[in-house]
């Protein structure tokens, strides 16, 4: 049994992931990369796999090689898609059963490479089969948002070698999407205007945190960033959902996007990394005052200690000079 | 130059740094734990660290060897005692000065051994002299809360191995104390009642997340934790910030606090972990709806990279498992 569990002071809610319960001497011995020549997600491996909810291949074939991207339900998820919610109390508390998908995106057949090295049309591949997955997973009402992310390299939580990353949707809102879309909701009711768009306009105006921009992107070190190096892409099109964007946008998104991992992957010199995309969770009037965006967060420091638990941060590097350095890289 | 800023979306206050500003190559070669031999801490090097604000020692002596318990300023602190504020707009961005203080306890003299090693008594001392400090910076105007916390190993962020905790004081309320006092008053508004009071008395009845329970204090697993074996330390008392414990507290305390982390330490292997005093904010009439206590989060999982920015957290371990383990471990 896995249950979504309410922090009652904050109102986080957590995934209690009972069916892989991890007995104390588990954790040490935790293998976080598997051995090579045995990879589930290679091509020849489909069998190992849960059979694909999505791919992109010869037509005609399934579950078999001929692939170039596949989106598959994860073999360990962390919910389980099949149920009821089951919302209930007790006492003082709230919960409900674990219910939500948990997907695989396997960005290539390739098992040697990263999802930089992807060309760019490749890269769109993936950037839509994210919005694909999206708005499917939207259409079962029981879910009200979705996170898109990747954990690259086994210090950023990433338990496979072959580049991939994960959807997980939700029966509720993340803390950090009520966060964001909250603040986001007061600027627009005391100013009217989406607080992204006027972090675009500023940040194209003082020049100084941006990274790269294109036509309908930005780059940049965001002003007040948790982790060295931490670079957002913005879209300039106010859209508050991911899953908005339209074929030219994931092309353009594809371009800087890719570049920009590049940049970190060359300055950093391989530096394990997440990023996560930020979305406007479903169902919500949030058109107007939430524009998605798309954060990543290098693994630099191992200062995260403390910072895990209190929510406040120390950054030894400023936007300012990370934005610069990675601007001035040869591509 | 070291500055707050505050992100716009969230309204998270962050350091950034600039003083000590990490430039792409320093990070993979940051030792994060001294040589031996060198120990800016011990006994004998008292000159090697800023002249001590607070100690126990033998009377007569300063600045020298015949301590038991010293607080300094820390020698690299990410805040600065002197200055003032500078609050300041940069468009849509608001940002001040780095001034607050930085401190470090050094909670024994003794470089071999753990916090929990202390007797009871030494261990009183450590809590009271964070007390102490509390107290005496609470006099500064300028300051709006203290943060008291503690590395322990290099995984958890420690870069000293010999025993010590920090205290930061802040001219801004941190994130998760806002959200911790809104989520409180909240309750009280609803009910009148203390939501921690609530808490503890479902917590007795229930038993099952219980680690030990003590005339003054309980020890127990959250309902909702975001790691395995996270554990709190909660005062039966309704207290809303821990400077306010009496010497009566501080012995009951140290009693349930050195058990439950010596606990931690044979169940789990002795792994690192940090703690956190969660104390209410000053100049806040929080005295009857918050809730001061110490989170205990043991680093067993190296999954943090997409928790990390997400604020979204899966927990292998439920907390009645974790909770049963640690009660039934032998003392």
């Amino acid at each position: 049994m896995t249950e979504l569990r309410k922090d009652p002071i904050v109102g986080r809610w957590v995934i209690i992931s009972t069916e892989r319960a991890k007995r104390p001497h588990e954790f040490p011995q935790e293998q976080p990369v598997r051995k090579e020549g045995m990879c589930p997600l290679c091509p020849g491996s489909e069998r190992m796999t849960p059979p694909e909810i999505l791919s992109f291949r010869r037509s005609g074939t399934e579950n078999e090689a001929g692939w170039t991207l596949r989106v598959v339900p994860n073999k360990f998820p962390a919910l389980r898609i099949e149920g009821d919610l089951g919302k209930a109390g007790d006492g003082i508390y709230d919960r409900m059963n674990g219910i939500g998908a948990h997907e695989v995106v396997i960005e290539t057949e390739r098992h040697d490479i990263d999802l930089f090295d992807l060309s760019e049309s490749q890269f769109e591949d993936v950037l839509w089969a994210y919005r694909e997955r999206m708005l499917d997973l939207k259409k079962d009402r029981r879910f009200k948002s979705v996170i898109v992310f990747k954990n690259r390299g086994a210090a950023a939580g990433a338990s496979l070698t072959h580049s991939h990353s994960q959807l997980i949707a939700l029966p509720v809102v993340p803390k950090l999407v009520i966060e964001e879309m909250t603040g986001c909701r007061e600027y627009f009711r005391f100013r009217d205007r989406c607080l992204f768009c006027d972090i675009i306009v500023q940040e194209m105006e003082q020049k100084v945190r941006i990274v790269e921009e294109s036509g309908e992107f930005l780059a940049c070190a965001p002003y007040a960033p948790r982790f060295p190096f931490e670079t957002w892409i913005i879209p300039k099109r106010h859209q508050c959902a991911y899953e908005m964007i339209e074929r030219d946008q994931a092309k353009a998104l594809a371009a800087i996007f890719r570049r920009t991992l590049r940049r970190l992957n060359l300055g950093l010199e391989n530096p394990p990394f997440n990023f996560i995309i930020h979305s406007a969770a479903f169902q919500e009037g949030a058109a107007e005052y939430y524009h998605w965006h798309i954060e990543i967060m290098p693994r630099l420091t191992k200062m995260a200690g403390f910072e895990r638990g209190s929510g406040f941060y120390i950054n030894p590097t400023p936007p300012e000079e990370s934005a610069k350095y990675l601007r001035e890289l040869p591509e």
